[in-house]
């Protein structure tokens, strides 16, 4: 019998959630206090935005960033920056029921995004890193305010969370009765940022929000002490996304078992037809005559299908030709709102935008759609400025690894009548229930063929657009161009005209307005010939004489 | 009083880890068959380095990537793909012990890869990640063989994960006595694929691997029954890493808290000198006596210690100046290595590489090293083809969001002799405890500022070192070329010398070989001044007449 030992045996461990996501909070975007900074904005302003329109509340929201102050280093008598700030955002929402916010807050893989739904937010994960983040950093907990609409009482909570138990831990709790009608959520944290390197970044997002969601009120407080107030610009909004059920395609082994087990229904064909969308009687009838082959009975109680079985079902639902998923549930900013937008930001002489009709990838619907801005205050660069977006919030880093990075650069945009550098804008937006993004920062999207044609189709299609109005400004300049110089000369002709008009004996100087009759024959011919009306020629030939 | 409801009140709900990541597997690079093949090879090939070399043991590793066949598929007369494979890899590693095998493949956040160590896995993630993926598409459960160095016997588990509640499930287990001396692992997982279009990654994941790990011995078996060997090309290893403690400026105040709660230090000094890198006695004083001034006495029970302490703590950690980590825990590939795959696997005739000194971000040491080649079998690209490594593994997709791309582009080529395009290959590795991925698919790095600037470092000396050959090569031929022509003319010269030596009278052709006399003067002169040996040039215009 051996008695050595494995050189160096392994040491395995068990580690919670929060200590995982914790650990490796630079995969969420909390790398540094500049991207921690930035991200906690980003993070709160988009639970701020699904708390709001997505329930119909037009938003107002408010975000203040101060910097703490540090007694420690006051005294020793500097000025230094702390480097410690503390974040609050504001919305007039749904507000979180009092006994929903220690774990809302408190505890990773705890939301209320874990549906089939087109939310800013996708994996319940942004606020809780941010609150991490400002634990480890500051050692402060979050505060959260928060209201329903119909609750006669604001809550307050002061939470940490416990990281080995992956547990809210409440250290402080209150109450009290509403005097107005306030309702929405206010939460601030404290943690370690660099507001300095941060800044841009941070106003850039804000003002790109401010781009595709007009009909909300932005009010900013910077730790400079600038208000930066955006006012809403219109009280339209996009209609609402809702829940939807998932479609037959979308679904894996795993998630056929759960929603067997979940059911209320009792035979397969019920069960078809309740939990997935496009499947109705027919369509459950074709597909089950598939399965009814493999030798499963379309009578059978979904609960008793065996592990084979479930196997058979996906397979063939995988192959079945079913009806794309619905996209009635999505919410599509709208070709009206983003053009708005692009306006207001860069006043471009041309603008264009288009939401594309709804497709599908892997079971998920989505929409994409693109808008165009060319020339104005945009200024002119080697490629297009790309204002990237996904379920409406703006994409600001990793814009190499995007898909929409990708297609606009693969675009022969020579054949668009444009020769780089140019002052050329390109938007695009992805609205889906699951939007294929490369990390839980929700930074870049992933190269999914489905939504690579989409974005190519949208945006040649505005290539196109821009195309059109790039030639006629051309045509319509060579024509002004021509006119002028026609319109220079044609009194000194009709002059002439009227003099050679004459007999010979009789060739003198005409007398005043003697050579308008010939004038306006000319006009009459050659307004025709140059497409442009008599008046207005008439009216450039005036012009040109009084310079 | 009112008894309206909320309009849309939110739904809230819990899921466990598995759930989570199985929701979200894009994140972790499963997001179509095509990436989940690629993917599922790699995370096992990497389980299987990370058992062999870091434990000083050559590797010989198995893979196995075969297409599974569909009696349904079948029974319908077709012989069209069915998209499932079966991937095997076998390593001869230091094994599992069969009482964490369960765990090991069925529980997201248990892993082996949760201490201060240079691993190949860094999140304990991508096993998991595979047998999820393969569970879902296909429904199998992962297949485990494996035998610790000194066990007597082979265990087999299969196991599948119960992902609401984040267990494995043990199908079937059994074992039996080891008749040779195997050891290691060897794991299957069934699973949706696409090999034609994940082919090509694949062979240069393996290729790539290679290259860097010229020690390794690989076996490839592909669906196609194509056999890759690629064998073992030296038998020196790469010292292996070491666990490491952390470094002061590496923790946060939780981990602060979790590190004073498991010492078994009873006072302050102690706490700091045990737990720490870089804290000797002199530098705890250094240290303790600043936190006197803050009111913490050096003798207190760390245990002990209250929340605004740890926060005071954590603060003056920050500022202190501490020595920079050690990297003696690190194990980088070696300048030798680098050149031996760059050589064997491009024959360029230019090669060069360095291992930069240790560096520090965030309290995490880590090293960058870099490779560059020229020319030989290279093909000409618009840009340098860059072979991106991180703790030994290479890195595929995203290159365009990675910061070693981010360095190279904007690095000016013609400083350095070098037009696109150009056969030019850069390598960069980076070794740390922490490599800053920006997913967990570990595909690219994040820009933090200290490995940028060692890695631009890196690359410019290289560049520098290619700009000396590339300016020798384009001396040495300016001057062959010029030696050539004189090498022509010179015996022309000579003879007209011999002719004009004489006096006028005298001028006639020379006697055979009477020019000699001034050829070999010219050459004695010349000579020096071409730099450039006379016997050579002697030589050269030997072989310029016979032509």
């Amino acid at each position: 019998m051996s008695s050595a030992q494995p050189m160096t045996p392994e040491k395995y461990a068990s580690i919670s959630p929060s200590e995982f996501f914790f650990k490796n909070r630079e995969i969420a975007g909390f790398q540094n206090p500049t991207r921690a900074l930035y991200q906690t904005v980003r993070e709160f302003v988009e639970n701020a935005f699904d708390a709001t329109d997505t329930h119909l509340i037009l938003p107002t929201i408010r975000i203040s960033i101060q910097e703490l102050r540090d007694p420690m280093i006051e005294a020793e008598g500097g000025r230094e920056e702390t480097g410690k700030y503390m974040v609050t955002v504001e919305d007039n929402g749904i507000g979180i029921p009092p006994h929903v916010i220690p774990e809302a807050f408190g505890r990773v893989f705890f939301s209320s995004k874990y549906v089939i739904r087109q939310t800013r937010g996708m994996y319940g994960l942004g606020a809780k890193m941010a609150i991490l983040y400002g634990q480890t950093t500051v050692g402060q907990p979050v505060v959260v305010y928060s209201s329903t609409k119909n609750s006669k009482y604001v809550y307050m909570r002061k939470i940490l969370i416990d990281i080995k138990k992956n547990q809210p831990q409440i250290l402080e709790a209150a109450q009290w009765k509403k005097k107005g009608k306030w309702h929405g959520t206010r939460v601030s944290i404290s943690l370690e940022g660099d507001w300095r390197r941060a800044k841009s970044r941070i106003l850039e997002y804000i003002f790109r929000t401010a781009v595709i969601s007009p009909y909300a009120e932005i009010i900013f407080e910077d730790p400079e002490g600038n208000i930066h107030y955006i006012p809403r610009k219109t009280k339209k909004m996009p209609k609402p996304p809702t829940e939807t059920k998932p479609h037959p395609q979308g679904v894996d082994i795993e998630q056929l078992k759960m929603l067997a087990k979940a059911t209320k229904a009792d035979t397969l064909r019920t069960f078809l037809m309740r939990e997935f969308q496009v499947i109705g009687g027919k369509t459950a009838d074709e597909f089950l005559s598939r399965l009814e082959k493999r030798g499963i009975d379309p009578r059978k109680n979904p609960k008793k299908l065996t592990t084979e079985e479930f196997e058979v079902i996906y397979r063939e639902m995988k192959r079945f030709k079913f009806r794309a998923p619905s996209a009635a549930h999505l919410s599509p900013i709208g070709e009206e709102l983003i053009k708005i937008g692009l306006k207001s930001m860069y006043e471009p002489e041309f603008v264009s935008a288009i939401t594309r009709k709804p497709s599908a990838y892997a079971g998920h619907a989505f929409i994409v759609e693109a808008g165009i801005a060319y020339g104005g205050k945009i200024p002119s660069s080697p490629q297009p400025i790309l204002l990237r977006y996904a379920n409406k919030i703006p994409l600001l880093y990793d814009e190499g690894a995007d898909v929409s990075r990708k297609v606009v650069d693969s675009i022969n945009w020579k054949l668009y009548k444009i020769e780089f550098p140019a002052p050329l804008v390109v938007l695009v937006h992805i609205a889906s229930t699951k939007i294929p993004y490369k990390g839980v920062g929700k930074e870049s999207i992933s190269d999914v063929p489905e939504i690579e044609s989409e974005i190519r189709n949208a945006v040649q299609d505005l290539a196109r657009r821009l195309r059109v109005y790039l030639g006629r400004k051309h045509r319509e300049y060579e024509v002004r161009r021509r006119i002028t110089s026609i319109a220079k000369y044609l009194p000194e002709i009709a002059m002439s005209l009227a003099i050679l008009a004459k007999p010979p004996t009789k060739w003198s100087p005409p007398s005043d307005g003697e050579e308008m009759v010939f004038l306006e024959k000319l006009v009459n011919s050659i307004s025709k010939h140059l497409g442009v009306d008599k008046e207005e020629l008439m009216e450039m030939i005036r012009k040109v004489k009084m310079e």
